[in-house]
């Protein structure tokens, strides 16, 4: 069993910028060409920012940039600098002010599997996501139903590349072979799997394997919340 | 009103990739530092590539960046030729090929608002999504319950710049005010808007007004499965 920190990413530095000073979310549209976004990282790279994320929201005659950015100083002036700069980089049409992903969305809670399981465990999920978000948190979850070892299998590892994705429930019947080592794939990078009590080798894989979908759900984002008393750590390799 | 096409971004060159050819999916690791992703896009440019897709997935010590890449020629020499080169970018420490997270998690319908609403609308969601996914579509669902006019409409608004982002089920009490005003923002950028039945001027402003939750779900999928006869421009305006 791979052993990364069991609250994942949650703990890492670039999605804690709730609390900590946060980093400068920016929308830039432009054309949609190739260089754009060279351009722009390289304006950016002269001012000494590192990018924190990036994610490309629209594409069609312009495209929507949307870019967070820790820049060293910290003072406003680099970033009133920094935005002087890129409204005069001559393909940018627009640069918007906007807020940082993780203030909107917060952290993502993924659940893979069958369309009767992931529902429950969504409906589990959501309302204690709802119990900690009313008092200021921001967890998201997602859910893809999918059927198939290697579709399942890929939609783990591929969680391993989503923004701000802390954790993992495996909600299905029937998993093991590929998915089995999707689930220690991403948990040697850090990211809790919760698996509902079924056949084959993933559950053992699993941190914690919960009977019920909807306590799996509730329990799953007790993971996340920080403002639950939970910690995943303490639960490993038990069944509930 | 906006009158943006309202099957949306789903039909948008970016999100057909699926069975169109796919662009280069690739994760690439490097050292978490500024710099690292404007040399990995100048690489990309030199190769005439247009980056249709990019996150950052991990920033500890090293970086992960999920790229997807238009390639001009398409030819397979292009992608071994581009893939080559970044391989020798010495700052880069790994250049893996991997699915585009289009052919993993395929286009999302995003739940905002009660959690109460939220979950039943996410089952009726999640359970159409899987009749479409195990017929070779790939739907999936996310949510966020939060609370308050300036959250809700911040979620509304940023779905505008999330990736493969093309309809939203507003699941609610009481919405008006401020998230009104960005239904129609993100209506005008081709993003169509479901809404609960409730008081508040936001309903009115969405595409269709759906009392039932778990409906509410069923439907929006519907709109966005290509194996659904369900127009969702045909609807407009109507309650049900």
């Amino acid at each position: 069993m791979a052993s990364g920190p069991m609250t994942g990413r949650g703990d890492a530095a670039n999605v804690d910028g709730v609390t900590a000073e946060a980093p400068l979310a920016l929308l830039c549209r432009g054309p949609d060409r190739p260089g754009l976004l060279h351009e722009v990282t390289g304006v950016i790279l002269r001012h000494g920012g590192n990018i924190t994320s990036i994610a490309i929201a629209e594409r069609d005659v312009t495209a929507a940039i949307h870019l967070e950015i820790e820049l060293p100083s910290g003072a406003p002036e680099g970033r009133e600098r920094l935005l002087a700069e890129l409204r005069v980089v001559s393909s940018l049409e627009d640069v918007q002010l906007v807020p940082t992903m993780l203030e909107v969305f917060g952290k993502r809670l993924i659940v893979i599997g069958g369309g009767a399981q992931v529902g429950q465990v969504a409906i589990g999920a959501v309302s204690e996501a709802d119990r900690h978000n009313i008092r200021g948190e921001k967890i998201s979850v997602d859910t893809i139903p999918v059927v198939g070892e290697r579709n399942i299998a890929e939609a783990v590892r591929a969680v391993g590349r989503l923004p701000r994705a802390v954790g993992i429930v495996l909600a299905g019947s029937l998993m093991g072979g590929e998915i089995t080592r999707a689930v220690e794939q991403v948990r040697a990078r850090g990211i809790f799997v919760i698996s509902l009590n079924m056949p084959g080798s993933a559950a053992a894989a699993a941190d914690l394997i919960v009977t019920d979908p909807v306590q799996a759900g509730v329990m799953a984002v007790m993971a996340i919340a920080k403002t639950a008393r939970f910690d995943i750590a303490r639960q490993r390799g038990r069944r509930y």
